[in-house]
């Protein structure tokens, strides 16, 4: 794979530092953003803006997107002006966003149709991970596409995990930020009642850390949480649109999830108070406020 | 601290492995466990064996304790032949039981009355740390008594962390069983949907163990459901125990927990589908029969 | 209002039923239904059938609609050959199905952009309360539609609520299968409980009966659940999608429902374990599975 | 049964109003209150006031009680100065407080071993029904001392249902008390989400009652809340304790209860947050705040 155009669509809090990897030689990056002021830093470092998403596609080789919502990666690919309108043979299109495994389904098989061909590629990591190129990628699709690709997924991340046919990739995403849920909830509902028996945070996280169940992402939203930072890394809104997904995928796979069921109605209610743009951390403000602390 | 007689009461999975690191040089070890042939295995490797709780803290300096569930341990120390009968000034006893905050301090008052002295010092880590005295250990009550102790306590594990006054260390205790709770519910909520869905159950593990969420709990447990060994470490009717007593200090804290809530009626299903005495890990069998698997 | 054509598309449980009821001197009667040989008891009895719904619409002046969900809603109106192509200045269409508020309003407008409207009418009551018109009906849209549509709802219940603007009905009737939900998993998590505790179900009804929160619901259901009759009056299939659609409505409104999310879970295993289209009293199955009975 | 002695001990909301309804020819009437003052009012109208439970039971045929929780009932009965030590052949002890199963099998095991008996008889109804004498009771342990008991019982309400042997009705109440705190909190989570639809409270209360699900229960405390009109009838502390016992029931049962769990939780809250003694009507309050209103 020599010189190759890489379209960028999408310029988040994700999506731009994903992008910015590609400012390297050897790629030629336009991009993309539906407000377009997003564009200007990479403009600014020799990115190409393309007026339209179709457009986008129409000047690279591969183009890779970064959405907050399935409705927008649904305008993003269907629209009149959407990539899909500039697919044709050996062109691929890699979507990064977390969305339905349905969708994706329906995504890579439009693609297919045209000649073209898809990959899912939701990423994890945090968006130090994404301006560093540390990000996890698991990958859903046809395992050539994959091994096609390996070389521009990597500039994302080192570790790249295929996972199956289309929608396999959406689906470990969702269950992976399940965990997340799960694992975020059980430390903040544990957090305020040893608050409430008087407990030191630091005494709380330094058994956490020294035990089986330890894990980096303890110390990471632990310490955020000590400190009270719920600047966002990964904002509440976008949880709770992804544990949405996780239950649709569990309804139409018809797998009870008693305990994701229970802990989304938590940050919904973070989304009811205000908190939907903070950090997923600033969850412990619900369980606090319903403590009457 | 020179030659010490050290007493074990309960030698369960925990107790007899922990019990077994004290056939050492410079301890002297007797024994007491409510049915006798328990006893047997150390009895062989030169252990005494107590008549009862009360002769146990006679021949003792220190006296270690290991059992199931609050009322155990109430009977042990409180009983007409309990451990109490026996306390003096200079005398020690160690609870590594999970309990209630409350019979902690209780506990520990009562010690103190006679001239006594008792810390609480829960563990965690399977039945591998216990063998091997690689246990975590929280403790709660006097700092000093604390300090006494460390020797004692190192033989158990290298890591000892002093959590604060009586019952500070089984608050910490039962916040950490939680956290276990809500892992291993995360797990298995997302293991069956993902099965549900046709994918392979080691890519799910391989993507949670390469993401900032990763944790060797997840391999731990996450190994066990993909054998299908559902051998006990940790038995579900214990963690329920812990569950219950959690949510009992959330209730006296007056702390909602409404993650664990949900949580404790799947392990609770667990028991009533007779998997009581099966390790935690076996709870993902409640979520597959719910799923209709 | 003299002669009047009425159409009547969906003949499912409640559907053929309503529809039966225009089988009387003063109304010309259509019917459609997508698989047409449910419509051939009406025709039978004199009904027209039509070969689509915008033929339906063509020869009729008020189109009744009683569907499964709301994609069969959103085909039925807005297909190529649906009702709104038939639509046209005085022509009437009322929606009898539970669908979501936001499906409701967008009905509604597309029928006033073609100079007709459109009113929302869920209904409340059993396949009994269909055949003998007395449902209860909740109607959303403009007030003076609702007072000119008042004789031919009148034709399917006597107690006709009028809740307010477009989707006002539809959040008032997914409450009522809310509360339903309650009520009904309240009772049987009572149940299997009392069953356990070798409690005979004729006392347990019999104390409900006689208390402030007596509810003739809990004769109807508590009766069918004696007798082990789960013959469908309301399918689990049809009462999780209304649970899902105020818990979407709940999201959209920033409201948490933490005991409907519970709920709503051990319904969903029901449809996991095969009772889908039983009635919704077969839930009681699913709890006394997880009880281990 | 002629002229009969009284006893009654707890003179709360519900004790003082059962109690004065002794206050007639035929019976002479003796209290006993754990703060003294709240024996006056009934002191001034004729009735004795005993020193100690003892002396109540010394001066009394039939000792009713009516307390806050379990602890109460077993220091009532159970302390030195107990109802227990006055126990004789001929001896009648009446528990109408809601205490768990298994505390109500051990009072009356030991009034028999005396050679006394005791019938629990919970009650259900509110202040009022206390008052006029229109409460249900629920009864359990040996049917002829029902039989016996009855003309008393019958004092209290005209609505007397014997369950079956001791415990029996302890379990049925708590379950009248569970389908209760379902009710409430169905209702109350609807109204949440309606409210924030901007729909008129007195329309969804009308829908309710016209519907099959209605009930006087929906009336009773839909009034109370669209009059933000708090005053206990039956506290939050009450029913959560209530709920506590039926969860602990339910453990001993091995019954999941995922529905009663997630609302104990709702519940919790609202003591948390300063509305313990509250009508359990203000449990709304809990969902308003969650969802920033």
């Amino acid at each position: 794979m020599s010189s190759k155009r890489i379209g960028f669509a999408g310029l988040g809090l994700m999506g731009s530092r994903m992008a910015a990897r590609f400012l390297e030689p050897g790629y030629e990056l336009s991009v993309w953003n539906r407000s377009v002021e997003k564009c200007a830093p990479l403009q600014a470092k020799g990115a190409r803006v393309a007026a339209s998403p179709r457009e986008l596609a129409e000047s690279a080789d591969v183009v890779f997107s970064s959405l907050a919502d399935p409705p927008a990666v649904e305008r993003l690919v269907f629209a009149p002006d959407g990539v899909l309108q500039a697919a044709r043979p050996g062109f691929r299109y890699v979507e990064t966003s977390t969305i339905s495994p349905d969708l994706s389904r329906r995504l890579i098989e439009a693609f297919r149709e045209r000649g073209a061909d898809a990959l899912e590629a939701p990423v994890t990591g945090s968006k130090n991970g994404a301006a560093q190129g540390t990000l996890v990628l698991m990958t859903g699709g046809r395992r050539e596409t994959h091994d096609e690709l390996l070389p521009l997924l990597a500039v994302l991340g080192p570790k790249i995990i295929y996972c199956g046919e289309a929608g396999s990739a959406a689906v470990v995403k969702l269950v992976g930020n399940t965990i997340i849920s799960f694992m975020l909830e059980g430390l903040c509902e544990g957090l305020v009642v040893a608050r409430k028996a008087g407990l030191p945070f630091e005494t709380l996280l330094e058994v956490i850390m020294a035990s089986g169940y330890a894990s980096p992402y303890f110390t990471f939203k632990g310490g955020a949480i000590a400190r009270r930072d719920f600047e966002q890394h990964f904002s509440i809104d976008l949880l709770v649109k992804d544990q949405n997904l996780m239950l649709q995928e569990a309804h139409v796979r018809q797998a009870p999830m008693p305990g994701l069921a229970a802990i989304r109605e938590v940050f919904q209610a973070a989304r009811a108070q205000g908190h939907g743009q903070a950090d997923i951390a600033a969850v412990v403000q619900v369980l606090e406020r319903a403590a009457g602390l």
